[in-house]
């Protein structure tokens, strides 16, 4: 519900979401008039907060632009304290329930990576890269192409992206062999690394064309050359995602997860990719 | 490698990372002297980045703790944009280099939760709640338990901890039926989504203890009420994740995907989950 119906439409600059929340709208002429300096912002905050504890609500959700960010201290005194941000804001939160415990949200807390086997069916190839910089750089080491997911990106669009932009070859999703579920992200969050195969569009070119910014050289390798790579301990879960490319490569099946676009349901709109063992 | 070995151990308040990076050490007793006032830290900021300008540094990290948030609008001023907050501080960066693009790493992009389908093997019954708040209360809607994996979590973890909040009973981790990576997360994030079977363990109770805040009513049902679920549209990914969980329930491990604990290897101690097809 909207407080709207009750205050009359542009009085308050607020919405109530569907957990009881208070979700505080930084468009919203009363709110842009109140930010206008740091004092008039501290006032309506007070003045807001004690409406909002009146009125019973629960987590205040509250968007400080980064041109607005001499806000941020106000808010903090006022009892708010820091959720999420991205490059253009960050996000504040304040709980106002005194005798329970806070249930906002956690923010984001994962990282996904994807790793791309990438196989030349023709020419029974595997495409791997050296990198430029950080911590695969400098130690002669060659590896299959990696890079992160994007929010909103699927799996499949992000390996394949990411190898044509590090190496310019041009690829076809074709499974997911393994997830590999990490705690060592940036931050102290997690990740989670897709090791996925794809294949060569026959009418790619083969002509490696490398990323001059990321990547130090890419070749096309043999199989046996992927599999006896130094730096992959035998029996760790780089080897076992290994060893499930290669029995992909070599026809088997049963050793990859497909892809299903199906419908989201529950009455919304769009599909999804669920990832499944192969029923075939 | 750190500037100490140049400039002495305590004289500036940085280390370079292994990407070109500035990581600002905000303990250090040189940035807690400069930051006692705005004015200080600001003038600081403007001597450090032009040193860090003539080395040739890149990206600069710097975490600006809640109790400090008077220097967020002074960052800003010098060019710095958020990167990624929580609850205690905000981590601003800047892109030094203005011929190149910036490589600064993207914040944590998805959340990801777990579904569990908890199976009393004994009994053929299936435990379902319904959620007291949020997009799925006030339907009369019979779902699995969910919730959210933390950050450092694994997924096995995180689904018996969930379903012993909410409802009480003692679990085991059993395999994932499926991956959901949906778009539709808080604040643009995505969200992917682990099925996963867990078994009541032999020994625990089958009495519910629905956790207060959080579920509105818990129950045991059969295998045949899960799948007729009129919430749960034919062919969505939710019917094709139920349809999987009462083929393993059957007996039917091919529906299943393992949990393998592996090294992690690349010369790091510890063991990770890595998730695969079952060979067996």
């Amino acid at each position: 519900m909207t407080r709207a119906s009750e205050d009359g439409d542009r009085l308050v600059p607020w919405t109530r979401d569907r957990y009881g929340g208070v979700v505080v709208d930084v468009d919203h002429a009363a709110f842009v008039e109140a930010a206008s300096t740091t004092e008039t912002f501290d006032a309506a905050l007070g003045r807001w907060t004690t409406r909002w504890r009146a009125e019973g609500a629960r987590g205040v959700w509250l968007r400080v632009g980064l041109e607005k960010s001499e806000l941020v201290s106000v808010a903090r005194d006022r009892g708010f304290e820091f959720h999420h941000a991205e490059k253009t804001y960050v996000m504040m939160t304040a709980w106002l329930p005194e005798d329970e415990a806070s249930t906002i949200p956690a923010n984001a807390s994962h990282q996904v990576g994807v790793g791309a086997f990438v196989w030349d069916e023709e020419r029974k190839r595997v495409l791997l890269v050296q990198e430029k910089r950080g911590p695969a750089s400098g130690r002669d080491l060659w590896k299959m192409p990696t890079g992160l997911v994007d929010a909103g990106e699927d799996v499949p669009d992000a390996a394949e992206r990411e190898v044509l932009e590090e190496t310019g070859i041009e690829t076809t999703f074709e499974a997911v062999v393994g997830v590999r579920h990490g705690h060592f992200g940036l931050f102290g969050k997690s990740d989670l690394f897709f090791c996925v195969v794809l294949r060569v569009k026959p009418e790619s070119t083969r002509e490696i064309v490398t990323q001059e910014s990321e990547i130090e050289a890419a070749k096309w390798a043999s199989l046996d050359d992927f599999l006896d790579n130094p730096h992959v301990d035998r029996g760790s879960h780089a080897h076992e995602l290994h060893e499930r490319c290669a029995r992909w490569a070599s026809g088997e099946r049963t050793a990859g997860i497909v892809a299903k676009r199906l419908p989201v349901g529950f009455g919304r709109p769009g599909e999804v990719y669920t990832y499944v063992t192969d029923d075939a």
